[in-house]
């Protein structure tokens, strides 16, 4: 109820544009969704009758289905589009693709794609209401809220963490969403990574720069390590896999320069021996299963309470 | 009830088939069911319990979101089958796949196959009710049907209007199916395009044949702009995109043309700039996103009527 | 209830581990299930509220829509995976895309992997009941179980039928869950198929080998054709698709060898002309349509049985 009155957004397109109270909101509304997967029955009538279009142009295991589940255990009519199915190879363009959508009345679009302000794009275009499920390099707002949803649930407060975020921090809409989020809730945000991929600007977002791991973490109280993305490797943007892993890879003995309660989250999906060891990974300090589960959690808040707004509205 | 009283067809196959109380009775019960999409709870409980099988051997994403969508709001159980998901990457027939489908008891199966005549050899083996959703460059009666419900909310009727259908008549099935469906209902059909594009046997089919486009839409009521599908353009068709668009793009200026009032559909996806221009597309007399929104209406008739068949049958 | 009290496992990886009591079980709750399929609303809600995730690692038509369909009809909520969708392709490993959908609570987990012991490796890791539904040459139990079924309805029992098995029994996960559930039944299994695709120790299995078609079916009660991959044939395994249906296929002639009321099983998708006669596919003897209608009954068996388990845990 409380969250419900702090939320009349149309849209969750990112992070930047949330204040503190809005983001509290979706934290607490997700708390209270998390026991709906907890029940023998997983289903709440919530999103009974509305229509939720999924439009993914990138590939994904996690999201969608985390997305997918989220809609059926909301009891959501749910219809998917991935890129192969779409009249895009057809040539038409996003815009006249999304009004189609529009027109068959759904009541929100989640989309992932390629391209940096495509949903902010349909968002403007369309009635229904838009979440950004990553967008290129720029955001990615509910893998932000469920990283801090597991950290809260850890640390009982946002206010005050020192955050350490490694890795490939140029290419990563997941470090954007989570220096915005963070940084708004009162952590100390420090990223960290090879120099070929540290963009220029990170102290302008409100975080602090470290080339160093070792350095990154000290003292940090959650170290949330990204996903090196193999794929991009033909830049060579390091020089091996290996030497990635020896300079940046977390390891058990690495961790002993953060604070002893540290938590360690991962976005998913892992390479384990490159930007993190199994020993780490499957550690008791980890959550990233708990980033997992909360995921859920946190998109059937966002489309409660964006349906809400439409309801508001309407 | 009426619209029920005139149907007692198992299947959709084409609009040739359909007398002019079928297609009342299909546009009538579409009618009835723009309605639901209105609704907060988009949902009727008309087809609980009943198994729809979407057989897609073609991409799509208009009309196969069109048909799942209608699916979800009639509470039908739906699943989807694409080319590469099938067995018939296994080198099984048509008939196989389908009777082996069959054999779970599907209640209805929509078909969009690139082979002419696919939907009717499937509705000749089975049980199940057959909706085709596009059979080559023969039918694509649900496109027809939308149209059709389309002009009427704006013409009131169908009887006595002057039709034009501009474009690759050669190649398509959405033109087929409205000579059929517009001259049974007494609109004056003409068919324009390039003479590399018009099939012969037009005049047969009930429709004049014009190869200018202002000569086409002079007087006309409804002019419907068809895709080119650039795609084919290796046959080289038509010298240039450029060319085409001179020739046969709907402007603003050519438009003068038609009757004031004349309302402009296209069944999309739309190629701007090439078959019509965006100022047309986009402009108030363009009603090609009602003709989208009319598409869930007109397959949910179909499946309502199709389903109330065997009950009927049973 | 008796079906009931005699389940307790939590995951259906395959039929060697299962007792004679426990394939019973199966069988009778699937004949209960049978009639929901015929039913004007073909709908119970058994597993509301649940989720099915469906990770296909192999394209499927049959089993999946199979499953697809059983668990609609049981109100389940389903998502589905297939390869080309996954994290996999991203480098991320089986058990690690496992443990992330398991974070996202699920109840079932139905797979089909390349690998032989995929299904048990994450039966072991997940809380979620796992069945298999085909994993490598290994096994693949619904399909030996709605071969049973429909064995059993036409011969009232499996004990002392004697069932030959045809075909490529080297690279058969079919064959091998077949030979477990029937020995076990009480049935008398000869297999039977060319030299180059016969395994050594079937013997081993419980069934007799032989090199000869007529040999096999002679006196036959059942008669399992297996499907020929073609796809395989570059390995030549026989000299020619004419040769093995000389040698192996199954025409009405041959089938003079075997019981004059033999009934004849192939699991589909058939190669007619291979290894079966349209004549005999498509004959009175043939219940080749009534297996498939019985997996959808197996299948909500399996996952009813299974979900049991879980509440009787919890």
């Amino acid at each position: 109820m409380t969250a419900d009155a702090q939320w009349s957004r149309k849209d969750l397109l990112g992070i930047a544009d949330l204040s503190a109270g809005e983001i509290g909101a979706i934290l607490d509304t997700a708390e209270s969704f998390r026991e709906v997967s907890a029940r023998p029955i997983k289903k709440v009538p919530t999103l009974r009758g509305k229509t939720v279009v999924n439009l993914f142009f990138e590939p994904s295991t996690r999201t969608r289905s985390s997305f997918e589940i989220a809609q059926k255990r909301l009891s959501a009519d749910n219809i998917n589009f991935s890129i192969s199915d779409s009249a895009l190879s057809k040539g038409e363009s996003l815009v006249d693709t999304a009004l189609n959508l529009q027109a068959m009345q759904p009541d929100l679009i989640v989309i992932r794609h390629a391209h940096a302000g495509a949903p902010q794009m349909l968002a403007r275009r369309l009635q229904a209401g838009v979440i950004n499920a990553g967008d290129g390099a720029h955001e990615h707002p509910t893998q932000a809220l469920l990283d801090a949803l597991t950290i809260r649930q850890h640390k009982g407060t946002l206010a005050g963490l020192k955050v350490a975020i490694v890795g490939d921090i140029e290419h990563s809409r997941v470090v954007r969403s989570n220096i915005h989020l963070l940084t708004r809730m009162g952590s100390e945000v420090t990223v960290a990574g090879p120099r070929t991929m540290m963009p220029v600007g990170m102290d302008k977002l409100g975080a602090r720069v470290a080339y160093d791991l070792e350095e990154a973490i000290a003292g940090a109280d959650v170290i949330m390590m990204l996903r090196i993305q193999l794929e991009r490797q033909t830049r060579m943007l390091f020089p091996s896999i290996r030497e990635y892993f020896l300079l940046f890879g977390l390891t058990l003995a690495r961790l002993a320069a953060a604070r002893e309660d540290a938590i360690i989250l991962h976005p998913g999906p892992m390479n384990r021996g490159v930007e993190i060891a199994s020993e780490v990974a499957d550690g008791e300090r980890s959550v990233i299963l708990e980033q997992v589960a909360n995921g859920v959690a946190v998109r059937m808040a966002v489309m409660y309470l964006l349906s809400g707004a439409q309801r508001g509205a309407a």
